[in-house]
């Protein structure tokens, strides 16, 4: 679509519209709203977009998004290295991190095993985790992977590949979220709760 | 807030959430988006935007935006220059355009009238609008500001300040919206839909 707008206007209206929920009309009311920022404002979005780029790298070790090598959580060594936590994304590190709580290293798949999408286990980051536990005396993997169809198949995946090393492996507990309602919660979830149920 | 990431990330992050409608959890899920695009992918998003503040200027006859001088439409011939329809920002002109209707010129106020923000008659783009109606043969001026507190009063303060001069003034209709319905309208639209009646 080309709005009748001149080709600068419409080339960032495109250009913007292919952002994750970003659909036409948000796109031409950001457009419009970078076109009356002062240059300088202008100037320092589009930096901060190509600095971020060229900066922020994944981390040889882990996978994790960073900006030096090797990140900030591979090279803390203050941090427990018996444990791994495998996630699926480097914002799932991030929501992990901000538990304060999990003190071990992590592992980023960037992505999942789904056969009905052609991804095998070849195409997600789990060559360089399977290295990292021969070389390293690791206790216990924690796989954090979503409670997903992908990410239930991709858990049962890893844990049949470790488990034989000897590792101690994990998975998140799945429920009813703090907050959450029985009466409202799928079956499911529901189900899992009551498998994952714990002796008070 | 830093949301633990580094800097290149926390600076794309701060930038993507000063846009309108972009919160700090859009502006983070629009960073990963970013960062995990083709490097091309990401320099076309960046040279978007510095092309299109470059390249795009106001009009200086109508305050239209545009990348020529004049705009496209101050200078088609084949338009009415009798008629003159005043709007309050260049996106009002591109929902005028779109209704491949109105053949007449514009006028963009970038702005309104509003004492209340201390917005005077001065601060809006109105000058060039009385150069324009002494120096060129217009017929009629059409007010199409917003049916808002401001956007009424300042299409009242143009009606009187353009009137004397023997011009034609009118205002684009207020009323139910097509598709409306009356039991839901709220009252003082329907009393503008009232007020605008025309007799079948």
């Amino acid at each position: 679509m080309s709005y009748g707008y001149a080709k600068p206007l419409n080339v960032l209206i495109k250009e913007l519209s292919s952002l994750p929920g970003v659909g036409g009309k948000t796109a031409q009311r950001l457009a419009f709203h970078i076109l009356s920022m002062d240059d300088a404002r202008a100037e320092s979005l589009a930096n901060a977009i190509l600095t971020a780029k060229k900066e922020m790298k994944y981390c040889s070790v882990c996978g994790n998004l960073t900006d030096q090598e090797p990140c900030s959580i591979c090279s803390d060594d203050t941090r427990d290295r018996s444990v791994i936590c495998i996630v699926e994304t480097a914002r799932d590190v991030f929501a992990m991190e901000r538990l304060r709580e999990y003190r071990g290293l992590y592992h980023v798949l960037h992505g999942t095993i789904s056969p009905m999408d052609g991804r095998g286990p070849d195409d997600i980051n789990l060559k360089s985790l399977i290295i990292r536990l021969q070389e390293n005396d690791i206790e216990e993997v924690v796989i954090a992977t979503n409670p997903s169809i992908e990410g239930e198949a991709t858990a049962m995946y890893i844990a049949r590949l470790i488990k034989p090393a000897g590792i101690r492996v994990s998975r998140i507990a799945h429920g009813i979220p703090v907050g959450g309602d029985i009466e409202y919660t799928d079956e499911v979830t529901l189900l899992k709760a009551l498998e994952g149920r714990r002796e008070l």
